[in-house]
């Protein structure tokens, strides 16, 4: 299956698991991952099978916890949205009082600031989140 | 287990099930569900245990997937946020081109309208949700 062309240009990859493509937002005011299940032409989660569904939210509870536990994050935002890039595809971001916008969402808040040089920290957060998995 | 008085006051009740209490968000702008997984003092979708996990995410899936068959909705957002309200709660909302805040995030945009009397259409939805479930 192919990425929508919004998310391969918006995301770096990060690792592919049984179930989904995990991928980084390129967007250095959050930790923010995206997830997008295998599977091609899904557009809701009600689409996925139950054992594709199982395993995608598999994943990104995994990704969640990861995030949390490593950045220490006050909360983690797990959203399918899909109202821009109808590919499926879920949004787990670290939030923290003081960010950008919180408590507020962070979907089309003002312009998206891509990494130069990825940080220590986020590099450190990849890692943990690929190790998670294998 | 409580509901945090934010969900209580914000929201309707439509039914419990074995894993969730689903609730209508009293905002007219969005057809727009809430559940709430019975267990307490849970933050974080990782915090549940693999089976509270699983049967939460059933409910999210067939409230999601009843209101895209019923509203005829082009997206529904599934989402967890907790930047406000901390105690796990996940949002199934109906977004359609036009809508209030099409395709922007719904929430934080401008002033929750509440329900006088609830129109056919979303007592219809109510039905089918509880419905499904029993």
């Amino acid at each position: 299956m192919s990425l929508h062309p919004k998310i391969e240009a918006d995301t770096l990859p990060v690792c592919t698991t049984e179930f989904s493509h995990v991928r980084l937002m390129n967007d250095s005011r959050w930790p923010w991952f995206i997830l997008v299940p295998k599977q091609a032409d899904v557009e809701e989660l009600h689409d996925l099978t139950h054992t594709q569904r199982a395993g995608f939210m598999a994943d990104v509870n995994q990704v969640s916890r990861v995030v949390h536990v490593t950045t220490r994050c006050q909360s983690v935002n797990v959203a399918m949205l899909g109202n821009v890039v109808p590919q499926l595809h879920c949004h787990v971001v670290a939030r923290d009082p003081g960010d950008a916008n919180w408590p507020a969402p962070i979907w089309g808040f003002e312009t998206v600031l891509p990494y130069g040089e990825t940080p220590d920290s986020v590099q450190n957060l990849i890692t943990c989140v690929e190790k998670s998995f294998f």
